[in-house]
């Protein structure tokens, strides 16, 4: 199987223009095949304010309206997808920019309203990604891009989650490829001490994550990603890698710098 | 060779809701090769607006500054290219959103300034595009959906004619296919008399369009769509059709409704 590379970039580097380029530099530099899905970035939130769409939160989870629905079609799946893809061009690495509508590569549904409607947010129907189509793309040394943004298979787009994308789309493209997917963040990888960025834990297997949840080493805020990252090795991924996207070049290779799970 | 179509709709679809869908189904239930390139429509302009990025004009021709990029990329590349996706993938029709950007599929130069500085607006390197990649789309009954951008291959966007996409296109696409090339609008061809629906010229040939010249019948704004049409025609495009969206399906016959320009 060839190796395949499924990278996520978060909106905290979405957001820096220097940090997007050196990023984009060393992400158009790896000679290997890749996928990269981006989130959103604060510029959504910007953007929306100076159009005056109000912001709306539930369980610090936000609400997708109608017009934040176009809001985020807007920047997600053009303004940061295709400055994206402009970068990545003329970097020589011949990116293609997309949505999970797009040729219908995530199919999803409309989360269902439960105690809160989220609007228009997509839970990604996991067993029927169209690998087909980012394959014969890949097969032709093209990079797809990905917003994370989904369909309801009604004529909606749907705001969806891109950890959760990127999960997905490891999952279903390790039938055909090798996969390792690198989550890059603005810090050093997973810290025992969120304010140490020396305090990496450079391996976590599950025996270690069973005992570092015991011993509270680990902040709330990161177990999602953790739990993310295992079922996506329980489901055919070959490894999971969180770390600071400056490191990117690094964790391409064996060699790696941040936290490794598997 | 076998047939594709290779189809561009204007603004005044984009901006009516209602036009919109009508269309679309037409265009999903067309059991065709096709390709559907669309135009901005007045809603880049709404959002400038509530954004404070001020619409500029010389010579009648937007002047497209690094904020006006910015907003076409979002309204072009994001809302109105995923919403028609969607809408498509709605209709069983299996749509692929993509600008000059993506895939390197239209390579174009940013217009050099002479008299006026038009900014970020792109010239298509006709000889430069990369009719493999949709081919290869085509080929997996997908559909492109091009919005009107391009990338001038140092990392920006371009705002580029959705006409000249459309034509630059489909003479390329020609060397692959035999292309009818259909622009739809909001009026039922070329007219003799523009309050008068009914006067439609239903086939223009070199000869008639000389005749139609001097008999100085035709309006002034129509002369640059018979002109592209015309060189469309002369770089190997089998047929170029102008007509009302409403009529697409007959378009897609042999008994054409509309103009027909060969």
């Amino acid at each position: 199987m060839d190796k395949l590379f499924v990278i996520k970039i978060g909106g905290n580097v979405i957001d820096n223009t220097v940090a997007l380029q050196q990023f984009l530099s060393l992400f158009a530099s790896a000679d290997a095949k890749k996928v990269l899905i981006h989130g959103g970035g604060k510029i959504a939130t910007k953007i929306g304010d100076q159009l005056g769409i109000e912001s709306k939160y539930i369980n610090g989870r936000r609400i997708t309206d109608e017009a934040t629905i176009d809001l985020v079609t807007m920047v997600y799946g053009g303004l940061v997808n295709k400055k994206i893809v402009a970068q990545l061009q003329s970097l020589n690495c011949n990116a293609i920019g997309l949505t999970g509508a797009d040729a219908n590569i995530i199919p999803a549904v409309k989360r269902p309203v439960r105690d809160v409607d989220y609007g228009f947010v997509g839970d990604v129907k996991t067993g029927e990604i169209n690998t087909a189509v980012l394959a014969a793309l890949l097969q032709q040394n093209i990079t797809p891009v990905i917003a994370p943004l989904t369909h309801d298979g009604n004529g909606h787009v749907l705001n969806t989650n891109a950890d959760t994308i990127a999960s997905s789309l490891a999952v279903a493209l390790s039938e055909l490829y090798d996969v390792r997917l690198i989550y890059c963040f603005e810090k050093n990888g997973i810290l025992t001490d969120i304010n140490d960025e020396d305090s990496v834990i450079s391996l976590i297997t599950k025996e270690k994550y069973n005992q570092l949840l015991e011993d509270k080493k680990l902040f709330d805020g990161i177990l999602p990603k953790i739990d993310n990252a295992f079922a996506a090795i329980d489901n055919g991924v070959s490894e999971v890698l969180i770390g600071h996207a400056d490191d990117l070049l690094q964790n391409l290779t064996a060699t790696t710098k941040g936290t490794l799970i598997k």
